[in-house]
């Protein structure tokens, strides 16, 4: 027999009644029940109940294990009597009667308690991480997360993409957040830089003529500690395609991820054809470029119907200012002046002056507009108003006015908060979508000049004519998003793969050739020998693993996290260097006066 | 029809003429063939040959390009007379005559020509990676390397294994090599260390219940250049295994790397049993821990042959010196006195005295051994030693005598010379071994002290038992390496998860406690609650990368590789950080002496 083990703790059936067998595991728990032992062996793949009783030679042993010992039973497997049979439990229907046993590991008293798994403070999980990662929702968020990006990489090798990896000690890269740096020894006084993404490596593969690219990339920023990121490094699928317009990326992902979602989705419904959604749009329906589909709730302009109403606030705004809009924010099932009100409640709460309302209800066998603002613009604009929203008695519908680009987030989350509210969110899909036709510039409001929205090496849509000729913040990049219940799941853009075209788009931020060379040298330098036109996309591996799994926190589907403070407490990493290593990379440490 | 091309360079056939195509790729080459131009257009996937005639509106186009340019060309499919097919190119029974080419990219003048790959120097390869990239050669070689790795990945997943990530930024790790430090931002003076391989995750992992990992791992060392290794970053086929002896894991990896063998041999043969070769016998054999089995030389033992006998320098040494044997490397074919006297010469050559030998030929109808030691042992004892190695006329034997610990080297050295030399080596196959049973410690000359010959953290044979009570340089360890061709491929063992075998081991070479948990600080804690028996191993990728398409250099076989100064020429990197960026990082570049 094998030397640890015959089975896993998940193998043994009805079928092995009878047969002498070994397993190897952790004590998952011990139970005395009137002088017999019950073990549950716990291993990767299941748990199997063991039982010694006072007559069996194991008995002994059996009697000082503990919890998390790892151990090896010999013994005999026997059906269960029916009405101890688990229907649960994959190994349910026996149970082994343990011969012989064998301590392989004893352990310490715990320091975090694995079996029911209760809550337990964050640095002690993270401190003794290997003992975390045995329990049970832990473990197989991480077998999943596995499961997950295994299928990611056998749906692009089917889709005719080959895995490249980058390199990872590299120069600095423009995508704007801080880089870590990795001093050099050789060359005194110079660093490396851990990338931010490939993007460069990739853009440079498709220059160099491979085709179809993609990577499960490690990438790198040093931020600041923020909720929705790991301290560090994080995964994302990289993805780059020569000769191909951006519908072509668009055709090639989409059904790829469909088809790892639905595996992942238990049941649950995955958007096939994913809308493609101007940016524009989205912010005018959703009040935002992530929009969360799965709330059924479309805002429309209502301004027409209140311009030169008898509610004068509103009616003052629009005869000010061009730029005024008023949105409805239609809200189903919330036609009471108590939800309302606490919208209203809300609204004040974030700063906001108020949240104008109306809401219907059946009077007298019609349907009656009530709440101020209903009374202000009268019965016949409150009607045009519930009939172009499709509203009916027992809905609402909220208001907001001004400059849609002040207040769209604003309207957003109203539309977030409204569908909650209301249960109005179906929570068991995922919703996809691509957010398309993102601006290519912005307005720097601090710098008071214009920025580049998004990448500096996306493409404007027009080219070097519209770059020309239109007015730069009315520019379209090539540039899209995937969102899946409201969460950006990627972001993509066809890139310029002009070196003139990448001067001009310079220009207008007010950078010269020499920034281009600058910040893209490597690029910059290989778009002047022959670039296909070319273009991808990247999805945050993390994210799509905390949906499917359906986390709310990266260290609950991460292997070995840092903690909030950028501290790894398992490995006590960073550590001070030695002496030796200090002189070996010509530094020094130089501490800095402390910030406020 | 498709923005940039219907087909690939690779697709188009004698069943697609007639049809009005249109492709998309670099200009390969360009011949004017007395006013006709014929354009090679590559891409990722193959060439096609494209015609434009002076009556084709695309002629004047056709005129401009150059080589490396990017082109679109539409046009219509025609069949290649019977006299200009070309039976070596997928496409070869077609050609394209071009009715209208965009130029999608110009190239300037190319500083490294792409067509035909004249050799070039490394330093322009380097800088312009992503011309030399397009070269026929090692385009192919990276597709081969993604393959490979894919194949490989494949493999273990069928094989039951799941792929997790193991954090970049952790701390130093206590392979021995030097670290690269990554300083933190956040905790000042302290400093990340990138990985050298992932040895103490990959085994927490265990500990922490899961139970068969892979990773095709990243790992870093900061080592001075040398010539089989890149600067910088490296990838290993990372695994480990829980519940396992050192048999489970050959029987494991053997079939799965042998298929990968075979799947990219190109129908050389290729071991399927691995022979398992204890270290002991593997230097006496052949003289190396990394024998190249395709040497049919096998070494033996002839010490008795020598003892007392006339040839006075061999016996006297074994008279005076129990430690000293005599092995012989026979020599098949090799026996004539100017192959032996070459051998003879190289010996010298190397710094040895000589190189003793017997060559027999055919005289008389018999078998007569020739050379001074031949003479000097007589013909009793030269015919015993032909009778032992199996020789007949016309093959040779070489003597090497003294301190087996000493010379096992240099005889390995001869072994292979010989093998060479005679041609007795068969290149076109792939065989594979295990070498098996390393020693546990090894006696360090240099401090005339004992120490690990491998790696702390492998189980000593005999465990807790053998260390108490063997002399510790006769201890063997779960430790093993696979070889192929002569090179050593991979390296594993089952590892030492007792804390107190742990400690006792290390007491051995001198160290404490303390010592242990410094360098095994996650691992030690872990085995302190309840960790499994586990192994694993490390296949180097490079390595396999560079037997299974024959390159001599890493740089064929690598993307963005450093060169041996260890600089990424492409992207200028390591370059100088900013005086913010070191600000940040509380760092001061102190410029150190010179070392000779």
């Amino acid at each position: 027999m094998h030397r640890y083990r015959s089975h896993t703790c998940a193998a043994l059936r009805k079928s092995d009644v009878g047969q002498t067998v070994r397993l190897s595991g952790w004590v998952h728990r011990v139970r005395d029940h009137g002088g017999v032992l019950f073990i549950d062996l716990r291993d990767h793949y299941g748990i199997t109940q063991v039982v010694a009783d006072p007559d069996s030679p194991a008995f002994k042993a059996a009697e000082t294990v503990r919890g998390e010992w790892v151990i090896r039973i010999d013994g005999l497997v026997k059906a269960r009597t029916d009405d101890t049979v688990n229907k649960n439990m994959p190994t349910g229907e026996i149970e082994l009667y343990a011969q012989e046993i064998e301590v392989l590991s004893a352990a310490k008293e715990l320091p975090l308690p694995v079996f029911g798994e209760p809550d337990y403070p964050e640095d002690v999980r993270l401190k003794y991480r290997f003992l975390d990662l045995r329990r049970e929702t832990l473990h197989k968020n991480i077998v999943k997360r596995t499961q997950i990006i295994s299928a990611m990489r056998n749906g692009m090798a089917a889709a005719g993409f080959a895995e490249y990896s980058t390199p990872i000690l590299t120069a600095s890269s423009p995508e704007g957040a801080r880089d870590f740096l990795v001093p050099s020894r050789i060359h005194e006084g110079k660093f490396f830089a851990l990338p931010q993404a490939p993007q460069q490596y990739k853009q440079l593969l498709m220059v160099a003529g491979f085709d179809r690219y993609f990577q499960i990339a490690p990438c790198f920023r040093d931020e600041d500690p923020r909720a929705d990121r790991l301290p560090g490094e994080f995964y994302q699928l990289d993805v780059e395609m020569s000769f191909v317009t951006q519908e072509d990326i668009w055709a090639t992902m989409e059904p790829m991820m469909t088809e790892v979602f639905e595996q992942f989705a238990e049941g649950k419904p995955v958007t096939k054809e994913w809308p493609r959604i101007p940016y524009d749009v989205a912010i005018r329906k959703y009040g935002s470029d992530k929009p969360d589909l799965r709330n059924p709730i479309v805002m429309e302009g209502v301004t027409d119907h209140f311009r030169d109403s008898g509610f004068k606030v509103f009616a003052g705004m629009i005869a000010s200012n061009p730029k005024v809009e008023i949105w409805a924010i239609p809200a189903k099932t919330g036609g009471s002046r108590a939800f309302c009100d606490r919208m209203n409640a809300w609204a004040q709460s974030t700063g906001q002056p108020g949240l104008g309302y109306i809401f219907w209800k059946e009077e007298d066998g019609k349907i009656a507009g009530s709440g101020p603002l209903a009374k202000n613009i009268g019965e016949k604009r409150t009607e045009a108003i519930r009939t172009q929203l499709g509203l009916e008695a027992g809905d609402a519908c909220f208001f907001v006015a001004g400059d849609p680009a002040k207040f769209y987030k604003f309207a957003g989350e109203a539309r977030t908060r409204a569908g909650e509210e209301l249960n109005l969110v179906d929570r068991d899909r995922f919703e996809m979508c691509w957010i398309v036709d993102f601006p290519f510039y912005e307005y720097n409001e601090d710098e008071k000049k214009i920025d580049f929205a998004h990448n500096p090496f996306s493409m404007p849509q027009g080219g070097l004519e519209a770059l020309e000729s239109q007015d730069p913040l009315s520019l379209k990049a090539y540039q899209y998003d995937a969102v899946c219940n409201g969460f950006e799941i990627a972001s993509g853009s066809i890139r310029n793969q002009s070196p003139e075209l990448m001067v001009k788009a310079f220009e207008k931020v007010g950078l010269s050739k020499d920034d281009v060379e600058e910040r893209f040298g490597g690029m910059y330098r290989a778009f002047q020998y022959g670039a296909p036109p070319h273009g991808g996309c990247a999805f945050g591996i993390d994210r799509v693993v905390m949906l499917l799994v359906g986390a709310k926190n990266l260290r609950e589907i991460s292997l070995f996290p840092m903690n909030q403070q950028a501290q790894d407490l398992l490995m006590n990493a960073p550590s001070p260097a030695t002496p030796a290593q200090l002189r070996d990379l010509s530094l020094r440490v130089v501490p800095q006066p402390k910030k406020d």
